[in-house]
C-alpha cells in the first residue's frame, strides 16, 4: 500500500479496493472485466439541447461548479454564500467564472472525505489530465487549462459523449416538453449516439403545488386534449406518454412526499379534480388524488410498458429563503423518512405481477433497504433495486446498500448503477466508482468463498450490462 | 485466499471467515472449539409429525424446495410463477417434483449473494455428497441422487435429527394442537431425542381477525373451558399454557403488527371480549384487546415461566392475490417498521425485573437493534436479545447485529442463535453459519485487542450452549 | 497479530487499529500526530464542585461504580440489583463501597464487548497502573491499590485533570445554578484549568414537566425578574444566559422528545404560559410551548451567541419503579426515534444562516445520521454534527457513525468528540477512543486511496483542535 503523496496525485489504479493484497487483487480481475463497458445512464439530468446544439462549453465554473448543488451545497454549508459561487445568477463573465473557480480551489479541504472530491480527482486526471490538487496558489492556473480545452473541438459535448462510451444517456423531462433536443439528435446522420427522455409528470400530479392549473392548461394545449374534466385530463396524460415513447422514452420517474398508491373511488377522483381545477383543493385531496394518479400511472404503464422510477421523500426546497433567491435544486432538498410496503399495497396486489410493468425503487432514507426495498424485490417479479441515489450516492453508502439488499433480493434484483448527475463529466468517475464498488465488494465475497470468482465476473457484467438493458427495457 | 473455481466446490473450510490471514487464523482456532457442539434450536417451524412419524421424505422437491418460501419467492422474484414451483398444490408426482427441481436448479443463478444458495451449499455437500453446482445439465441427475438418498433408512427424519447433532428442537405449535406428535415421541423408548412444542396463540388474541370466534370455540372445547366470558377466555388460555408445559414446552411466541402491551381498565376488556364474541368489534378494539392480551400473556409467564419470544411487524399476506391461489407462508410476509420502547413500558414497568420472565425480542426492521432492543436488554433483567431473523439471518445482516447490539447489551445478554426454520435439512447449515460469524466477529475484537482469545473461547461457547439454555430454559 | 493473552495485559498500543498491516501502520502514524494533544471536552457531566473542592475521592466504588450509569445498567440488566451496589444510597460505608467494587469484578464478564470495558481496562493501567483483569480472587487486592491511589496527593481532582491534558472542561448546569464553583476556580490563582458552565435550560421550558412552576418560580428569584407573564420568564432566562456567559459558558443543551421549533403565535405563547402558570396546561400545550421555546432559545443565541446543542429524543425514567426508588439517571432514558429535517425547519429557515448562531446535532436513533443530521450539517452553515452520543459512544457505532456522515457532510462539519460523562477518570480513554477511530478511519481513506495520508493527517489534528474550539466557541 503506497502512502507517499506526491504533488501530482493521478487518481490511484487501486482506488476504492480493499485493502488487503488477496482481496484486492480478486478485486483488481473483477474490474478489469467490466471497467471498459459502454456506459448505460438509464435515469439523469443531463440536458438533451446539450448534446443537440453541441456548443461548446463556456467556461469551467459553468462546467464543473455552478450547476451541480453537490459541490455549491458543500461549499454554502463552510460558509461560502451561493451568490460568491455564481448559483442562481445565469450566465457569468469571464472574471465573475474565474472568481467561482478560485473560490472553490481555496476551499478543497471541505470536500475531504466526500465523493465529490472524488469524482472531481477522477475528471481533472482523466478529462483534463489535471493531477494537481486544487488549491490557491494554481487556481488560475487550473482555470486556464481547463478554460483551453473547452476551446477545442475534442471537449465539444459530442466529442465528450463519445469518448465517456455512452451507450445510452436517458434525460428527465416534462411531460409538455416537445423534445425537440431528442428529435434533432435522433435525426442527425453525423450522430449515433442515443438519447432519450423521461416522462416526469410530477407537477401534474399533486394540484395542491404551486402552478398546478397552468401546468394542466398547458398539457391540454400540447396535447390537444381537453383536460376540463379528469378524463380528459388521464387521456391527455396517456397521450403525452405515447409521444414520449415515440421520442425513444422507456421509462417514467416520480417523486412526491410519499409513495402511498390508494386508488380513490372514480367519483371522488373525479370531484376532486373539478375542485382542483377550479380552484378549490385542500391538501388532504390534493395528496389522495396524487396516490391514485401514481396507481393510475402504473396501470397506464401495464398498457404501453413504461418502467416506472419512485425517487420518494424529499423535502424539497428546505430553507425557502435560499429558494427564493436562487431557484430550486440549490443543495437544500433533504431526505424524509419513507414507507415502501404498505403504501405500495394497492399498486402490487393489482399489478405487482403483471409482466408489462418494472417498478425499480430508489430511496435516501436507508432504512428502507433492508426492510422494504429488498423484500419487495424478492418476491415481486415487477420490483427492481434502484441504485444508491444522492447523499447516498457514495462509497461507504454503496457499501452499505450492497449488503443491505443484495442477501434478500439476490444480485439478480438490482437495477444497475444509475448516476442522476447534473454534472456532464461527473459521468465517467461515476459509473467508474460504482463499478469499482461491485467488483471490491464481490470480491469480499469470493474471499470468504460465498461466490466463486468466475460468477463474481459473471455478476459484474450482469450489472453493468444485461440488468439495466432488462430492467430500464433499453 | 484460492481463487480457483473447480467444476467440484465443497463448502470451503474458511468460508465466512475474516480475509485478513491473521485474523482468519483466529476464527478458525474459535471456531474449531464450537464447530462440533450440539445444536439447541428454541425456535422454528419443523413439524413434529416428521420426527414421531419417521417416513421416508417424498422427494427433492416436498424435502427442499415447495416449503421453503425462502426459496421459492426469489425465483418467483425472478419471474417463475409459483404454480411451476409447485407451492400449494399439495403431494406432487415424481414428474411433477422432478420438474420443479429443473426449474431451481436451471434457475441456479438468482441465488448468487443470498444466504439460501449458502445453505444449499453447505446442505447438499454434507447431507448429500453433492459438490458440484446445480444447472440444467445435471438437474436430472443430481434428483436421482438427492431420491436416492431419501430412500435410505439413514436419510430418515430421526436419523438426520441425530446426525445433525440436535440436542433440543423446538416446535411452533397452536394453542389446542394435541401435541400428540410430541407426546408419541416423548413415549418412545426408541428415542432419546428432545422436541419441545412452543405455545403460539396469535389468532386467539385478536378478534378482528378471520376465524378468531370459532378459533376461541375450539378453544373452549380443547380446554373444556367455558370461553363465553373474558374471565373463561383467559383461564382457558392458562390451561393450555399448562398443557403445553406438561408437553415439555417451555416458551410462547408472539408476532403482531406491533408489540403494544397497554393494559384495559378490566371492565374495557370485558366489554371489548363480550361485543367481540357477538360478532361486533372494530380494528381499534380488536387491536387495544390483542395489547392487553399480551400484557396478561406476561403476567401468566409470571406464575407459570413461560419464555415469551416477540417476533413482531409483519404485514403477512401482502399480496392477497397469490395469498388466495397458494395460502400463507408463500414469501410476501414483508417487514414493517417496528418501535419497542414505548410499546413494551407497560409490561417492563409491571414485570420487568420478576424472576420469572424472559423476554427474547427480535425485529425484521433492523433500525430497532441499536436503539431500542439493545438499550432495553442493557437494562432489564428480563429482556434478552434475540437473534437476526427471517430476512436478516445472512452473513451481512448478522454481522451488523453484532455491531448493533453487542456494545450496549453485552454478549451476555444475546439469546443464542435461532435457526426459525421450515427446512430440516437446512438446520445445521444455518446453526454452522452462525457460528462461524460469531467467530469471525470475536477474531475482529481480538485482532483489535478488545477482547483476549481466550476470552474469546468463552463467549463463543457460551453463545451456543449456556446462554440459549438458560434464556429459553431449555 | 499478537493472540497470547497474558495474566498481566496492558491496554496494546495498536488497540481498535486496523487488522490488515498496512493498514494499521498508517492509523498508527495518524494517531501518533494527535495522541498526545490536550483534550477539549465541550459537553459532559462532571461536577465543577468536584475540582473547586479538589478534595480526595472518597472510595473506588463512589469514583468508578456507583454515579456511571453505563456500568450499574449492565450489571442490572444481568441480574444484579441496583441496591447491591449502592445506587441512589448516598455515601457508601467502606464495607459497603468493597462490596460494590467485589460485585463488579466477580461480574466482569458481562462487560466482555462493550466500551464499558474497554473504558475500565484504560483507566485502571494508565491511572492506577493495574493491568490484571478484575475477578474474584483479586477484588479485594484491586480495591486496596486503588484505594491508596485515591488517599494520595497525585490523585486529587485537580492533579488528574492536570494529568489528564484537559485543555477546557464543560458542566451542565441548571440555569438558577450560582456557578459558584465555576466562580472559585476561575478566581483561584492556583488553578490554570478551565471549566466552563453549560446553560441546560429543559425543566424550566416544558410545563407539563413535575415541578415546572417551583422551578419558574425559583427563575424569578435567582434572576430578579418577575416570572409570572411570558415577557418576564423570557427576559430571565435572558439575563440567566448572560450570566451563564459571564461565567464563561459558551453554550447550551436541550433534550426534550423531539427537536420541533414550530414557533407559537405570540398571543397563544403567551396564553398557554398563563395558563401554564395558573396550573392549568394540556400536554400538547406543553409541548407546543416547548417547541416555542427552543425557537426562541435560537433567536436568543443569536443575539447572544450561545452555541445550541441538541440531545433529543430519550424516553427518560422508563422503569418508573426504578426511578421512584434510586431517582434518575439509573440506566433506563432509553433511545426514541427522532426526526430532524422538518422538526427544526422553522428555526432553521429563519435562523439557519445567521452568522451567530451554531447549533450541534446528537442521536441515539443511528438513522437520523446519514438521512437527517448530515445532509442539514451539508447544506446550513450553522448546523454542524455532534459525536456519536450514550448507547452510540463506543468503537463499532462511531464507526458506523463515520461513514454515515463524512460522505454526505465533509469532515469539516464534524463538531469533534465529546464524552459526556459522568465518570471523571474515564475522560482520557474516551477521548483516546475517539482519536484511535479517527485515525484508524481516516488510514481506510488512505488505504483505498480516497485521502493522502498527508490530508488525513491535517484531518485528524483539526478534529481535535481546531474543530471543536470553532464550533463550540472556546
Amino acid at each position: 500500500m503506497s502512502t507517499v503523496s506526491a504533488p501530482h496525485r493521478a487518481p490511484h489504479p487501486d482506488r476504492l479496493f480493499p485493502a488487503d493484497p488477496g482481496v484486492r487483487s480478486v478485486a483488481q480481475r473483477i474490474h478489469h472485466t467490466v471497467r471498459d463497458e459502454r456506459i448505460i445512464s438509464p435515469h439523469g439530468h443531463v440536458d438533451a439541447r446539450v448534446l443537440a446544439d453541441d456548443e461548446a462549453f463556456s467556461d469551467p465554473a459553468a462546467l464543473l461548479i455552478t450547476p451541480d448543488h453537490y459541490v455549491t451545497r458543500l461549499l454554502h454549508a463552510n460558509g461560502i454564500p451561493l451568490d460568491a459561487l455564481g448559483v442562481g445568477r445565469g450566465e457569468l463573465s469571464e472574471a465573475q467564472a474565474r472568481s467561482v473557480w478560485r473560490i472553490v480551489c481555496e476551499n478543497w479541504a471541505v470536500f475531504r472525505g466526500t465523493p465529490v472530491r472524488y469524482w472531481f480527482d477522477v475528471e481533472l486526471a482523466d478529462i483534463f489530465g489535471i493531477t494537481e490538487q486544487p488549491g490557491a496558489s494554481n487556481a488560475d492556473a487550473l482555470y486556464d487549462r481547463i478554460a483551453d480545452c473547452l476551446s477545442r473541438p475534442e471537449f465539444r459535448p459530442r466529442r465528450l459523449f463519445e469518448r465517456f462510451g455512452i451507450d445510452v444517456l436517458a434525460t428527465t423531462d416534462d411531460p409538455c416538453d416537445d423534445l425537440s433536443a431528442h428529435a434533432r439528435l435522433a435525426a442527425d446522420p453525423a450522430w449515433s449516439g442515443r438519447v432519450v427522455p423521461t416522462f416526469r409528470p410530477d407537477r401534474y400530479l399533486e394540484p395542491a403545488l404551486p402552478g398546478w392549473r397552468q401546468a394542466v392548461d398547458r398539457l391540454a394545449s400540447v396535447s390537444d386534449v381537453d383536460t376540463d374534466d379528469f378524463d380528459g385530463y388521464l387521456n391527455a396524460l396517456q397521450k403525452r406518454r405515447r409521444y414520449f415513447i415515440d421520442h425513444g422514452a422507456t421509462a417514467t420517474d416520480h417523486s412526491h412526499a410519499d409513495v402511498g398508491t390508494q386508488p380513490l373511488d372514480p367519483a371522488e377522483a373525479r370531484r376532486i379534480y373539478r375542485g382542483a381545477r377550479a380552484g378549490s383543493v385542500t391538501l388532504a385531496e390534493s395528496t389522495a388524488l396524487r396516490r391514485h394518479m401514481l396507481f393510475e400511472m402504473a396501470r397506464m404503464s401495464t398498457d404501453d410498458g413504461l418502467v416506472m422510477m419512485l425517487h420518494p421523500a424529499i423535502r424539497r426546497g428546505h430553507h425557502r429563503p435560499t429558494g427564493a433567491a436562487f431557484g430550486p435544486d440549490t443543495g437544500h432538498d433533504l431526505p424524509l423518512r419513507v414507507e415502501f410496503t404498505d403504501a405500495l399495497r394497492p399498486l402490487l396486489e393489482n399489478f405487482g405481477t403483471h409482466h408489462n410493468l418494472n417498478l425499480v425503487l430508489f430511496t435516501v432514507d436507508e432504512t428502507a433497504y433492508s426492510r422494504d426495498i429488498a423484500p419487495l424485490a424478492g418476491f415481486y417479479p415487477t420490483v427492481f433495486v434502484g441504485a444508491p441515489w444522492w447523499f447516498l450516492d457514495a462509497p461507504e453508502a454503496i457499501r452499505r446498500f450492497h449488503g443491505a439488499v443484495t442477501e434478500t433480493a439476490g444480485y439478480r434484483k438490482l437495477a444497475g448503477f444509475v448516476d442522476d448527475t447534473r454534472g456532464f463529466c461527473s459521468i465517467p468517475a461515476r459509473h467508474d466508482m460504482a463499478r469499482r464498488l461491485d467488483a471490491a465488494g464481490l470480491a469480499q465475497l469470493v474471499a470468504e468463498h460465498r461466490l466463486t470468482e468466475d460468477e463474481a465476473v459473471v455478476v459484474a457484467g450482469e450489472l453493468v450490462r444485461e440488468q439495466p438493458r432488462r430492467v430500464f427495457k433499453l
